[in-house]
């Protein structure tokens, strides 16, 4: 499925051949309309949404080549897709339905036509899984490495928006999927990628570490979740998703609510690949979870009314409550002992 | 005003010291509210729109240092500004109003917290004078150069929405403003950066180009024509912005409306300081203000029922007008001659 280097092409079209307007022609054909929310795509000065009454929420995330991804290990295939998957996790934590991404796109000229369509491969894709449309495009030169400028917007009923400062004392903090994964397909492919630059000939090992590989190259929004609490008529009291690691988002909620929280690590959900990766490169699975960061799970919380229901969601885990005491951002180990948590981030203090 | 190398501040504090969330929470603090339509901004997941009943339009630029501007002339703040904007003036293209910004930055290690404080300073500025929040910011390191990744959004009436393609034959092509300014102001800049590369204790001579730099540093989103066509009661029938120079934009007007133009070079209006800067320069003031790009004015076609309205705006210029004959984009020279409008972008064919 993956293969290192990914700018291999077996056939290479400069962009000056087909020029600026010329690409952006191009990649526009590509997509067709997945939402009637869409009013005006590709082709005009902006693009332009009917919200229909519904509040529009936007965001953005900056990928860059060197910082947030590693083209020697990163099909661009998958980058494509990652790339929306990130920015509409965004939208998916205000309990809002993604409706449109824009991308700019700067290009250094190692990049041909064929890579670029290797990239709109996975947009494509993510699109479709996402029904969103591909409203606005914008490609440059890069003195230097691919930069994936992503904006995304999305509809959201006033009574369903969910911010991060509404959680309530006591309220049940819950947690999609699992965590730590994305982390351990990092260090997993950072090692393939030394084992390949010492020697050529050598084929990836990435035997069981199909999982964690997984969750670093192809994560998803979890809009699957969104859609089942919706279904279940429950609104969480707050909600953000998990791009920094878990305890640093912990701690924006708390900081935003104006809460304490206690955690419990028996109940972190971390899956047995994550687990043995971890021990693998000597690495706590814990810190692994609580501070590994691209997992891309929701974090949120709901009344103690509403949690019998959400109980019932397969892939949702509650790890904890939120607290009246405002500085306890506290984990109870299974040793019973208590410890404080930490996420960089918040600066040197 | 300006000065050669903006990066030169008095003190320099680390990124690093005050951390990530630390640099969005100073940055964030910067902005009050611009807009009632902005229900949430700095501090979520996502920015929060009520469009209340209105369209809503979205737009992105990614603007990348050695590219897009050059630090050596730039100064942080009118980079602020001019990043504002060139962002804004595609929502003005769609006769809509701006609401909110978004602003993602890539920073190399070069840059401290006092430059990126610069940069802001042009950017509220801009804010200010444009009546939009700033409701999303995203922080990264950047292995080489300052990347900017602005988004906009804006709202309109769905009556008041002007389109690319919606022009008809015999409408009036206007533009606002004067063009090729932006141009000669580059090259004015790129001059004496060169001057003062070879002898570092030249100071820069700007003697007479006053107007032409603040052109390329400091341009301004015309709201100011669109406010008036509102007050005049007048929808154009056709809009875009001028970005890549006159040439484009109205072959782009004409792809998109299945129509030709025929503009007259007599009409074409280029300030006297533009004109002596491309003498001097041994360039064809015309060629500037067709191909210069950066000017930012507005172009756009009325009716000729509502042309003598349009023709009481000071700064608006009657250059011509849309004609049946889609392959005809002409300009008539002084001379009577015909010429063909040619425009870079459009690939090698």
């Amino acid at each position: 499925m993956w293969r290192l280097f990914a700018l291999y092409m077996e056939k290479r079209t400069e962009i000056g051949e087909i020029g600026e307007f010329g690409l952006i022609n191009h990649l526009a054909l590509q997509f067709t309309g997945n939402q009637d929310w869409t009013e005006l795509g590709i082709g005009d000065d902006t693009a332009v949404l009917d919200p229909k009454g519904n509040k529009v929420v936007t965001t953005t995330e900056l990928l860059i080549e060197g910082v947030h991804f590693d083209l020697a290990y990163t099909p661009l295939q998958h980058l494509g897709f990652k790339a929306v998957s990130v920015v509409l996790s965004d939208i998916a934590a205000m309990n809002a339905i993604p409706t449109q991404i824009m991308i700019g796109l700067g290009l250094s000229n190692r990049f041909s036509v064929e890579s670029v369509d290797a990239l709109y491969e996975g947009i494509r894709l993510a699109c479709e899984e996402y029904k969103v449309d591909v409203v606005g495009g914008d490609t440059t030169s890069s003195p230097q490495g691919l930069i994936l400028s992503m904006a995304a917007t999305g509809v959201v009923e006033a009574d369903k928006l969910v911010k991060r400062g509404t959680a309530k004392a006591n309220d049940v903090l819950c947690v999609s999927g699992d965590l730590g994964a994305a982390l351990m397909g990092l260090h997993s492919l950072e090692r393939e990628k030394q084992v390949f630059l010492s020697n050529p000939e050598m084929q990836p090992e990435l035997e069981g570490k199909s999982y964690v590989v997984l969750r670093q190259l192809k994560p998803m929004a979890r809009f699957d979740i969104i859609h089942e609490l919706r279904e279940l008529g429950v609104v969480p009291t707050s909600m953000i998703d998990c791009s920094d690691g878990l305890a640093s988002e912990i701690i924006h909620l708390c900081n935003a609510s104006g809460l304490g929280a206690r955690i419990f690590e028996k109940n972190i959900p971390i899956d047995d690949e994550t687990y043995l990766s971890a021990t693998e490169f000597n690495l706590s699975p814990l810190t692994a979870a609580l501070n590994g960061g691209e997992d891309y799970e929701l974090l949120f919380t709901v009344s103690q009314e509403d949690f019998p229901k959400v109980e019932k969601i397969a892939d949702v885990t509650a790890i904890g409550y939120m607290t009246n005491i405002r500085d306890e951002r506290v984990m109870v180990m299974k040793s019973d002992s208590i410890v404080n948590l930490t996420a960089p981030g918040f600066g040197n203090s």
